[in-house]
C-alpha cells in the first residue's frame, strides 16, 4: 500500500511515520508513505496556495490548482491511485470503510486542508471523495491524514506482529466495542481480575468477553 | 490549558507539536504538551510496562500500575488535572465536548494505550473518563490524544490567527457542516465560482451558505 500526502506541512508527518509499529510497518516495506507539497506545484507567484474567500470571510482558503497538480503528480507516477480530501464537509470515516480501503486499494492519496479550507473544486473534481474522521474540527487535514493511514494500514498483512489481532477486531460489525483486558497483577489497590478470566474455561471467557464488548468503559468521575 | 500525555512512545509528537498553527501556538504559550513515559515509572524490573492477557488471546496489555504512577506524578505537579483515556472503549469525542474541555479544563492528561489494550482497571480508577475519537481502530492512541489536543487547543483564545475564523464553526450544534469555500481563480476547468458569492449581497450570501452547510461535499467517482 502506497499513500501520498498532499500537504503544505510535510514536517509534520517526520516523528509518527518513524514510530511504534507504524514506523516499522514502513521500515518494512509494509506500506510507503510520502508526502507532496503543493507549494511545489503553484503557477503563482512567490509560491502562493491560499487566497482570500469569495463572498467574504475570515481567512484565507487553499487554492484549486496547486493541489490539482500536485495530485496530477503523483497520478502520473501512479495512475490508479485512490484520491481522497479530508474535510468536515465530507463522509463519516469508520472501521467499515477503513477495512474496505485496505482490501480494494494500492495506493490513496490523502489531500490535507488548512486554513479556513481548500477551494470546493478539490472536492469537486480533484478528489475521488471526501472525508471527514469525526464531528469535530481540525486545525489542519494532517491530524486527520495520519489517522486514515493508522487505521488503514494496520489492517495490512504484516503490520500487526500477531495477525490474530485483528479477528477479535472492534467495531467490524456496527458498533461493537472490545472487550475489557486485564494483566498482572491479580489485585491492584484491591481492584481485583474478574474471576472468570482466571477460570481456564474458554467458553465462558469467550461469553463474557462478548458480553462485556457492548459496554462502554466505566466513567470514574 | 496544559495538556500531560501519557505515551509509550513520546518521540511520536515531536514533529506535530513543532509543526503550523499548533507549533506556533505551543511556541507563543497559548498551550503546553509535556509528554510522560509510564516506562519511567514502572516498580517492574527491566523497565517492564506490559504482560499477556488474563484469560489468553494475542498480544500483550499495558499494566495498571505504571500508568497510575505516571498519571500520579503529573497530578502531584498539578493536582486540578483532568485524565482521559484514550481508547475503542470510550465515549465518542465530539465539537462539543472539545469545546467544554477547552472552557472547564485548564490541565488536561491524555494516556495513550498501545498492544492489545491497556488493564482495564485504567478506566475504573486512574482515568476521569474514557474517550474514542471515531469508530475505528488505531495502532495506539497517539493519534487520537493528538486529535483531541489539536480540536480543543484550536478553541483557545489566540490559536487562531482570527477569531473570528470560529464563528462559523461547523458541528457546534449538531451535525451542521462547513459551507463551501471559493477562491481565486473565478472559473478552473470549466468550473465557476457560484455567482451569489461575487454578488456582494451578504444576506444572499449567507444564506446560501447557510443552505450548502447541510449539505456533505459532492462525491467525484
Amino acid at each position: 500500500m502506497q499513500f501520498h500526502v498532499v500537504t503544505l506541512f510535510p514536517e509534520f508527518f517526520e516523528s509518527p511515520l518513524k514510530t511504534s509499529l507504524l514506523g516499522k510497518a514502513i521500515q518494512n516495506g509494509v506500506l510507503g508513505v510520502q508526502t507532496v507539497n503543493p507549494r511545489d506545484f503553484t503557477p503563482y507567484k512567490h509560491g502562493k496556495v491560499d487566497a482570500p474567500p469569495y463572498g467574504g470571510g475570515a481567512g484565507m482558503v487553499m487554492m484549486v490548482e496547486p493541489i490539482a497538480r500536485a495530485v496530477a503528480s503523483i497520478k502520473e507516477r501512479v495512475p490508479d491511485t485512490h484520491t481522497i480530501l479530508l474535510s468536515a464537509r465530507g463522509r463519516l470515516f469508520d472501521a467499515a470503510y477503513a477495512k474496505k480501503l485496505s482490501q480494494e486499494r494500492t495506493s490513496i492519496a490523502l489531500i490535507c486542508g488548512h486554513y479556513e479550507g481548500v477551494d470546493e473544486r478539490v472536492a469537486e473534481c480533484v478528489a475521488n471523495e471526501s472525508l471527514r474522521i469525526g464531528n469535530y474540527v481540525l486545525s489542519g487535514g494532517e491530524v486527520a491524514a495520519l489517522t486514515v493511514i493508522d487505521s488503514v494500514a494496520r489492517r495490512l498483512a504484516g503490520f500487526m506482529g500477531n495477525s490474530e489481532s485483528l479477528t477479535h477486531e472492534s467495531f467490524d460489525e456496527g458498533l461493537s466495542f472490545e472487550h475489557p483486558q486485564y494483566t498482572r497483577p491479580e489485585e491492584w489497590q484491591g481492584l481485583k481480575v474478574p474471576e472468570v478470566l482466571l477460570s481456564g474455561n474458554h467458553a465462558k471467557i469467550d461469553a463474557w468477553r462478548n458480553a462485556k464488548a457492548q459496554e462502554d468503559s466505566p466513567r470514574f468521575t
